[in-house]
């Protein structure tokens, strides 16, 4: 049974933060959707690049050297290696692309870590 | 350098239909943007999924059993060796996500297919 995805009623149905929920599977990635707000940690993906595409609200995307602002109907892509802090001032509803290994914390572990995903 | 990518500036700089544009890589993963008008080709990919992410617009995914009609903010993962058909009543503009290796006619070369994408 194929169904599609509708990313308004998904995001409905959880309020949770920083905490990425898998809404669908493409070959070896996760699409998951995650609502953030406040600042995340820095942290890196030593094999994953990985795609933020801000479905409401704003996203800044620290980067060691400068910040990426993303609003509704952008995107970026964070290369492999590179450290990121993500940071919302207000709520903001992202969808993730990313390999199926990738852990939200990337090399760090700790408080934020969300290891088991939860399914959308 | 890191850049973003906005969906709407993109797709104001191509207006050809049917031919993917490559808009990022994501690891092994191309994000392409298409504009479809009208109808595909019957086809499948044996070995990759495909993502549709209607951005502007309304998509139909005809499959041999059924059909999916898709909004702007829905998205659909077609699995491997689905038989599927795009349609569009009017030009819809779509994101697409899918791996490297797929060729927008899957198992089909016809007239429709484009070999050497470009990038937007």
């Amino acid at each position: 049974m194929i169904e599609k995805v509708n990313l308004r009623e998904k995001f409905a149905l959880f309020a949770d933060r920083w905490s990425p929920k898998i809404a669908g599977e493409v070959n070896d990635t996760y699409v998951k959707l995650v609502k953030l707000a406040g600042e995340f940690v820095w942290h890196k993906h030593e094999a994953e690049d990985e795609m933020f595409l801000v479905v409401k609200g704003r996203l800044t995307i620290k980067l060691r050297d400068g910040e990426v602002n993303l609003d509704e109907g952008e995107f970026v892509i964070i290369p492999r290696g590179v450290e990121h802090l993500p940071v919302a001032d207000e709520e903001a509803h992202v969808l993730l692309f990313e390999p199926k290994s990738v852990l939200n914390t990337g090399d760090v572990v700790n408080e934020r870590t969300v290891a088991d995903l939860e399914r959308v």
